[in-house]
């Protein structure tokens, strides 16, 4: 990231890349009240819903897959899709997915769907 | 788009490709009170600033110059950019550039800095 009179651009690959965990988001910018993190994943979350807010994934690099009860969203690079609040979802990725995404909170919990295996 | 159960995933990079205008911002989602709005930019917009949001710029294809008053960030491919709110700024792309941008409103107006040659 790079410093510029108290605004930084950031670089969503290299922060991506520094990751050491999966499915865990870090933060990188805030706006209107929202949150932009990147996160990387792999393997299967859990299933969860988030009562009060929406949530944007925006896949950068990679496939990911959303289940919903209705049916499966695949997600290829360059796809943007909305989970709307109240909506259960489990997203999985079968091989590495770099991830893009914007909500009020960090939801990379236990409650969020993080699973088991990437809390310690 | 495809439309799945009223929830679309959107392909961002077809998205901007249908845009027949500089400058001008494609609404493609909503959430937590923002729009996520693709566009294209070439050559210079105008200054100005946004007194009641934050804009939030992230480069997907191309480069762009974001002019401040304290100087230029240079954004390429996989940057993101938080203009905060009441900060003057002018956006130029000296060539083609993709953008996906996330602010409460639609900002491509001549008072969100769209210049004249655009504005048909």
């Amino acid at each position: 990231m790079e410093a510029m009179g108290g605004m930084e651009k950031v670089d969503i690959r290299a922060a991506t890349a520094a990751l050491d965990e999966f499915w865990s988001q870090q933060v990188i910018g805030e706006a209107n009240g929202n949150l932009f993190k990147v996160a990387k994943g792999s393997g299967s979350t859990n299933w969860h819903k988030h009562d009060d807010e929406d949530e944007v994934f925006f896949v950068y690099k990679g496939r990911l897959t959303i289940q919903l009860r209705t049916g499966n969203v695949e997600l290829s690079e360059g796809d943007m899709f909305i989970v709307p609040r109240g909506v259960e979802h489990c997203p999985r990725a079968d091989d590495e997915v770099h991830l893009l995404l914007v909500g009020p909170t960090v939801t990379s919990t236990r409650e969020g769907g993080k699973p088991d295996w990437s809390l310690e």
